[in-house]
């Protein structure tokens, strides 16, 4: 805390999170001083052609050259918070980072692959408190559906500035490690000027059902499965991997991996302490077609129905080591992440067509959301009773609600702030408001390419998807502009040029038709032709290839 | 029935709505003699790029010369139960089409709009028993989410085969008009041989909730609206249409109407006696902007958040009569189909952002399904008890889990059919069992081809898609293959080119290099030059956008 001084300006500049479910990432300023919780990454929509994956916009911090960046503090290790970390080292190499273990090793594995090295990785447990440069932040334990996450109440002249991180009020946790409820409560005490929370599940009722009901579900599946159990979560979901193996044990089946992520991780988790299996549970992929299947459970990757991924090789029958039979029983324990309901109901599909029985929510409550839904989100504002509220990580409609149900919980509407990304809010000891506003928006990462995909491009994209492109090279007289032998016609996307012979001779027509009459109109003879062909294939398809004419003279 | 004799074999060739939602149709055969039940599109899914819709592949029918086909009737008036009549009567324009009122209309409109006839559209009530050829057909009334629906029982010489449409035992529907229990019942007592059961909701447990539970929601948001409210629907929802305009009159506001389907189906539907909404609770749009916002309601399209809709108009500000305003209360009154979450999602966060309260489920339950859940299958196999079972209108998990619930209500295993498209079942006085297969798939139809977008062809326009193209345009010396000049670059969808200065210069570079190389090689020249710059491209970029090249020789 700056010298606890009343005279410095205290500013949230949320840079993502606010008005989408992904890329998380917040700075937090007192006078010159920063720090930044989380730098995550958001999957593209289907829509936006081409991008492997989106990053903040962080122009703001490298045009903030009199800012000094303390540190970034991560709340837990999933994508949407921790993804963008090689890109934020990269253009802030100095500052160092702060995470629990298990968050700091997906970290290190990130920085690896990209070839980086961070300042300094410095690695706390849930409950410390954190000097970082002159911040004093407390983190608190809190339950996700991945072990070690924390919020943060972060001290400042005008109270304290809680970031919830991704939470639940899971009333029975699979690791027993309940979220601090006496942390929250003793911050309210202490005073609160502003609660960041969490929106996610804002539009959801109620209480999110806590990990272990899937406990009861798993245990209902492995009594009855009569062949090979495989499970497909996500890689990170630790405690599924934990009470899976837990329902292995049961019922006396060992566990195989599959999937080079999900190994990776429970690798990394066991050395970490965090996942507690013991060796002999585990069992070689290559050596279970030697045992019983009634004796196998295989974790596989792939619950999104991403198509290099395990599940859906296995779907598609293209995995090198695994086939699935009849008599395999498939738990899809993830839930779908909006935009990839397509693949993954396809890939159910073709698991059920191999002859496999498939589990999946609806039909049996094998996964729960990791985030809190109304009650829990009423209760941590009444437990924090903050002064202010900004909801974070949601759409805007998510905020919206969460707003509301700040205002329901008692929290003046003038105090309650919806905001963008790039919005300032700023306070000091006069109180809380929106001030100006900063850069916020998204740059798509496409190949090795960060920044140089924009909305241009995107469009083009658009176009080529929906009706492809024709190019059309023509030899013509440099004299008399008289078209010269047969046009050559390269087209993709468009239609399947081998069953298209008639409107290819037709297309040829049109070229000599409007050369015949641009002649002598020189400069604009591309234009016109391309314009020409346009306009007899629509007329012919109801299509707008894009098309290219290209004009040799000799 | 074809003189009731047991001679001629019974075949049900379904072919469409095995494996998906969408695009029904059904052949039902005795002998030579045949009626076709339905015929429906299906919406392409996100990764069909450029596809308009996906009509049934009736090639079988073209190719059974022998064939007799009576007529086709129709259950009800969805997209995905009538939306490919024109490309059927085109194909086969002799048949008599037959449909309940409110059908029969949507039939017309599409036939007008494709200016094409049919030989002739009978329209019967639900409770006729049609003769079509020498069929016997009994209908029989089923709620769902749509007027004037019916189920069909088809007599046959080994027992009456029933083919359920799309249903629901809806306790309290709108019209006050249930699902005929007693006909069902009655078949059962006369001997079903087979049921064909809409599977939609088959992993759904319980009871779908019945459409009286929308007007407490109405209810509710009406009485809370301050000022206009604005509800978005199905042009084809005529129970719900009606549902709006009764919380209108309790609550004394007028109804306008946005977007061209839906004030066309509100007119026929009027027309037909089948919407019974007075002429002064109408008000034309034009003419709210001079009545208080809290005595108006408008109906509007676009719940999928379709780019050309209203709704989408809306939240972007592109409609020319209207415009959201603060104090707007928008109701999402639709299921979101498959495929559409992101657009959906967005259009309501754009609504947000212009300041409306946007009610959508899970907010509040102001939309239920049209389809039967669990229990409400098994009440429809237990009214009927058939011998054999053949789940249809369903992905495979979704005829799988349907499969499931038949053999739990006491039908044989042996005797519930899982099948796709294409797959004959075939019946005669030894029992039903599976025959030969007949082509059953996808016919995309994509401007005004039809079928002539096959998979090549969406491959190409996914990797457009991803990476874009480039063409290289160059001149060589026709001597000594030398390149002259420099070389003409055109690119979309890969890289902002203006931006992109240096990749250029390096590409051309490339190209002059390559070309050094192949000199003398003329035949591979152009396989070399792009292969060289592919490399190239994908080396700096990590991407692979199409690659052409144009050599002209001067």
């Amino acid at each position: 805390m700056a010298k606890n001084s009343k005279t410095q300006k205290l500013r949230i500049v949320p840079l993502g999170g606010l008005g989408e479910i992904g890329k998380n990432m917040a700075v937090i300023e007192l006078g010159n001083d920063a720090i930044i919780i989380d730098s995550g990454i958001m999957f593209p929509a289907n829509d936006m052609l081409g991008v492997d994956y989106i990053i903040p916009d962080f122009r703001y911090l490298l045009e903030r050259t009199d800012l000094k960046i303390h540190g970034i503090l991560y709340t837990h290790g999933h994508e949407d918070h921790v993804g963008a970390v090689s890109h934020v080292v990269e253009a802030l190499p100095g500052v160092p980072l702060w995470a629990t273990p298990l968050t700091a090793g997906f970290i290190q594995v990130k920085l690896k692959n990209a070839h980086l090295k961070a300042a300094s990785v410095n690695v706390f447990q849930a409950g410390d408190v954190l000097k970082v440069g002159p911040f004093t932040v407390e983190s608190y334990h809190v339950c996700h559906s991945i072990p070690d996450c924390v919020g943060f109440g972060i001290n400042t002249p005008y109270g304290i500035v809680i970031h919830s991180g991704d939470y639940k009020f899971d009333p029975a946790p699979v690791d027993g490690k309940k979220t601090d409820y006496a942390k929250l409560a003793e911050f309210s005490k202490r005073g609160v000027l502003l609660l960041m929370g969490d929106s996610t599940n804002a539009d959801q009722a109620g209480w999110t059902p806590s990990e272990s009901v899937i406990d009861e579900a798993f245990d209902k599946v492995f009594r009855a499965a009569p062949g090979r159990i495989m499970v497909a979560t996500f890689a990170s979901l630790i405690s599924r991997i934990h009470q899976v193996a837990k329902a292995a044990e049961r019922y006396g089946r060992k566990i195989a991996v599959a999937g080079h992520s999900m190994a990776e991780n429970i690798k990394m988790a066991r050395e970490l302490g965090i996942l507690n299996i013991p060796n002999e549970m585990f069992v070689d992929l290559n050596r279970i077609g030697s045992m019983p299947p009634s004796k196998v459970v295989i974790l596989v990757t792939g619950a999104q129905g991403e198509p290099s991924a395990v599940l859906s090789r296995l779907a598609t029958g293209r995995h090198r080591q695994l086939d699935v039979e009849e008599g395999d029983t498939i738990i899809i324990s993830a839930h779908t992440i909006p935009g990839n309901e397509e693949t993954v109901s396809r890939t159910i599909n073709r698991l059920f067509q191999r002859g496999a029985e498939v589990i999946y929510d609806p039909i049996a409550p094998v996964h729960v959301s990791g985030h809190a839904s109304q009650e829990e989100m009423r209760l941590l504002i009444n437990l924090t009773m903050p002064r202010y509220f900004l909801p974070v990580h949601g759409e805007l409609r998510h905020l919206k609600a969460h707003a509301k149900l700040a205002i329901q919980s008692g929290i003046p509407a003038e105090n309650v702030f919806v905001a963008e990304n790039g919005m300032v809010i700023e306070a000091d000891k006069n109180g809380v408001r929106k001030g100006e506003r900063v850069p916020g928006g998204y740059v798509f990462v496409d190949g090795s390419g960060v920044g140089d995909v924009g909305k241009a491009v995107i469009r083009d994209r658009e176009m080529l998807a929906r009706d492809g492109f024709m190019i059309v090279v023509v030899n013509v007289d440099k004299k008399s502009g008289e078209l010269l032998g047969n046009p050559e016609i390269i087209s993709k996307g468009f239609v399947y040029l081998r069953n298209a012979d008639e409107l290819i001779e037709q297309i040829k027509e049109t070229v000599s038709d409007v050369l015949a009459t641009v002649n002598g109109h020189n400069g604009k003879r591309r234009e016109k032709l391309q314009e020409g062909i346009g306009r007899f294939i629509y007329n012919e398809t109801k299509r707008r290839p894009m098309i290219f004419s290209i004009i040799n003279e000799k």
